[in-house]
């Protein structure tokens, strides 16, 4: 493909995107398409010629479309949201255009440099510890990781070395195999998967502990597993504190478990992949209570904030235990390596891979294009639709909202035993409107809704809800109304000259106000 | 931004990314700037309000290009290849239009089944034995990872699992971490940096065996070390053999270290990161004899393959191990887990993040504009570039090529001690025209060249050449003529109908044949 070809194509592919995400309504959430669908419409061999880019295209339509779950669709709510947005697309694009390999400064300054810089203005704008920043004078600083997996594998690591350091420089005589053995890590059983699997790669324990009835790990449950592994010989080494767990959005103590962490000297890093993006909004910061305690930090981008997969960004406080864990380039490339300086960090020191992409570019049109209170808006607004939602649940006696709305998730069910939920979630699957997961809550089945796509409006919260709405008259044999239109909620609707928002929430309406809505 | 905004936007930045390439030659390939140069430009807060897509465009050519080395310059022979083509880019901007995160078949079909099917087509494209195919009836199959780096550690975990698991079998009263704390892991010297650090990762001591005089790990060399180990009671767990070290492109001995492997039930990984992409030309595969004895193989289309970062090709002979390594689900998700079935895998057991973006669409996009010709005819061009770049050197008496020209890389000095090669070296990057990295061979200081734009011409090995030898002039005190336009190298400028490729080298033509260079 030529210059000419690529800006006919590339042009081509701007309208197609455009126009998807306009009509993508029109299109069912859920593929459903039957499992080996693409291996009868693809040959088994690549093409000996090359092909023309208008053919590839249309096979886009036909080939791929069918088998895509649509994670941007206002009626995808299942899991959390993955974050996408027209300023991060074109901050991708240079990203690829440059195509350039920043895992040292000289390959590429603007890399590192951008990066340093973003990350000191996100930092600053979920209100961190100034120790987390790239511009503090200390050791601290903040890189982008490809996903909040890796950053808690990359601090269970740095962990892992700070201890082994430690106990090795109190107990000379101790064999380094023997600490390594020794060392546990702990996080509550409501942490997210990936928690459990950074233990699995780093050869640590990871103890999943039994959260309390709200979903918390707390300081007592946290000092109690402490104690009987010190009891045992074991070296207590990683907690990993969750802020906005997977399951129902539930918040571990920090406050409890931080000064525990620091009196044993144990590394805590926080997990705040979801529900950190909201600490853009200082009336929400009270949840990170206890940050100052905190080792290490992670929040992704790519969910709530709008940027594109991947973009996770993640703290440390020190990062010189990181660099010490992953330099391999001590003895012999000892002239090439900067980090020492925090305003000019070797990012490949701090992350798995060598290679990485130029992934602030996209981030920093985002936070540009959007501005501050730009995305204050979008997490707003979103929390909104959540309560909008809770509330319809709310209001019919059938259903119970289990767990209390937070962020933009709401845990519902039906009342009762499990099966009618089950029934229910079956039926909703089966028609591929509205896209949701479950989870298990105290051994009940819950539902969960999350309002995850950007284009997510009041009328697609009433058409998710009145969709489970009918299914439920289905399985409960009842009859109930439709809600359309008659909620009263004050939406500004604001077209900004850079029309980074176009729906911008009335700041004075504070509250969900539902003027009537009617059930059977 | 307002999808009119974008279509407007995105069209602008499309233009901009042609711009660019058409006059990259215009632009210094190594950045000039000073440390520290953009947070003089770039203010210490994100804006509040969002700004205007325009003025964050212009910001791109302000303050960012300034501190961009051009990766894709034709004056660019630093390190390896990184991977960029108008097919790739438009791949990438579809996949960030869908925005889809593929961790498992539901979340998006298309994700999964593209993947498995571009990976069938790209291992047949290598002549890869086809129990590493996904389309085999056995355990085996590819997948795409972020970097060499990850397969190399991934392959480490799984080799880990499988080892401790036979031992244990074995051995029922050996403790599960004793077992792990005698595992060993091998490599050469010359392997990569990235080979090193999965053994820091994966907590797996990864020895560093001393090549041979042609840079390559041999079977006695590993069976010596693996004998040593064994004497000690160590358990020889994983070794990874490269096709195409970084430092001099050298292969090791795959048809010596696998009946070593095997013999041991040792896992054996093939890191041919860069190399391996040239067994798409069936003359060059000669290099992996012995592939059949391979555990797992990885090559980047990142790299060497117009793929643009990231996009390294794993395959494994058995997947089984790596997902009994990674599944944190085995109790609790057990009805998710559809990995039993090689056509559909779950792939976020297969890696380390959960995330995954669609990076089959980038590469499905490259095969098809390309065409298996038009990849093959890529590499052939390149590898006869730096054959005319080795011949210039050669036919210069002052200078010499240290180790055989292979595949795109030229190892070369000045005759000699070291000096004059380091005072050119660093006479050249002051000047910034070219750039070229360092390596030792055997104690000689050796300037790495190496084709990497896909933009390279014959002009541009000429102009590289001319710096050089202008530079050398000054050293040894010599003149020297510049060699333009005198070489005779037959190329069929033929424009395919897709654009695929510009030029093809004529295929009559199998060597470089240069008619004339004067030299003083």
């Amino acid at each position: 493909m030529d210059s000419e070809s690529f800006k006919e194509c590339g042009k081509t592919v701007v309208n197609y995107i455009a126009d998807y995400m306009d009509n993508i309504r029109d299109r069912p959430v859920l593929s459903t398409v039957e499992p080996g669908y693409l291996y009868k419409l693809v040959p088994p061999q690549a093409p000996v010629k090359g092909e023309d880019w208008k053919t590839v295209l249309s096979d886009v339509e036909k080939i791929i479309m069918p088998g895509i779950t649509h994670w941007n669709s206002p009626q995808f709510h299942a899991f959390f949201p993955t974050g996408n947005s027209y300023a991060s697309i074109v901050g991708d694009m240079l990203c690829n255009g440059l195509g350039c390999i920043g895992f040292s400064w000289i390959t590429s300054p603007a890399c590192t440099e951008l990066e340093v810089q973003v990350m000191n203005w996100f930092g600053k704008m979920l209100g961190l510890p100034k120790e987390f920043l790239n511009e503090s004078e200390g050791p601290g600083g903040g890189v982008l990781q490809g996903s909040a997996s890796e950053a808690t594998f990359v601090c269970l690591l740095a962990a892992k070395d700070r201890t082994t350091k430690r106990v090795k420089s109190l107990n000379p005589n101790m064999d380094i195999n023997e600490i390594k053995a020794k060392l546990v890590a702990y996080t509550s059983d409501q942490s997210n998967s990936s928690v459990e699997k950074a233990g699995l790669l780093g050869s640590m324990p990871m103890r999943l502990l039994k959260a309390n009835d709200d979903g918390q790990m707390t300081g007592p449950i946290l000092a109690k597993a402490i104690a009987e592994d010190m009891a045992n010989g074991l070296i207590p080494c990683y907690v990993v504190a969750t802020l906005g767990t997977t399951g129902t959005c539930a918040f571990d103590r920090l406050e409890e478990l931080g000064p525990i962490c620091n009196e044993n000297n144990i590394w805590l890093h926080v997990d705040a992949a979801y529900a950190g993006a909201a600490f853009v909004l200082p009336e929400y910061r009270h949840l990170m209570a206890g940050v100052h305690y905190v080792d290490s930090f992670d929040v992704n981008l790519h969910k709530w904030l709008l940027v594109n997969f991947d973009c996770s960004a993640m703290w440390v406080k020190d990062a010189t235990h990181m660099v010490d864990a992953f330099n391999v380039n001590r003895v012999y490339l000892k002239h090439d390596y900067q980090s020492t300086d925090p305003q000019l960090p070797d990012y490949r020191h701090w992350q798995i891979p060598l290679g990485r992409r130029f992934r602030a570019l996209k981030m920093w049109f985002v936070l540009r294009l959007y501005g501050v209170e730009g995305l204050q808006a979008h997490i707003k607004k979103q929390v909104k639709l959540a309560k909008l939602f809770g509330k319809f649940v709310n209001d019919d006696s059938r259903f119970e909202v289990v767990t209390p709305v937070t962020m933009g998730l709401v845990c519902f069910r039906l009342k009762g035993d499990n099966e009618p939920t089950r029934d229910l979630y079956e039926s909703l699957m089966r028609r591929g409107r509205v896209y949701m997961v479950t989870a298990t809550v105290q051994s009940q089945l819950v539902i969960r809704f999350v309002v995850c796509s950007r284009l997510t409006e009041i009328r697609d919260v009433e058409f998710a809800w009145n969709e489970i709405r009918e299914q439920a008259d289905k399985i409960t044999d009842t009859v109930t109304t439709a809600v359309t239109g008659n909620v009263d909620i004050t939406i500004a609707s604001t077209i900004t000259k850079t029309g980074g928002i176009t729906d911008v929430w009335n700041e004075e309406e504070e509250h969900v106000v539902v003027k009537s809505l009617t059930h059977g």
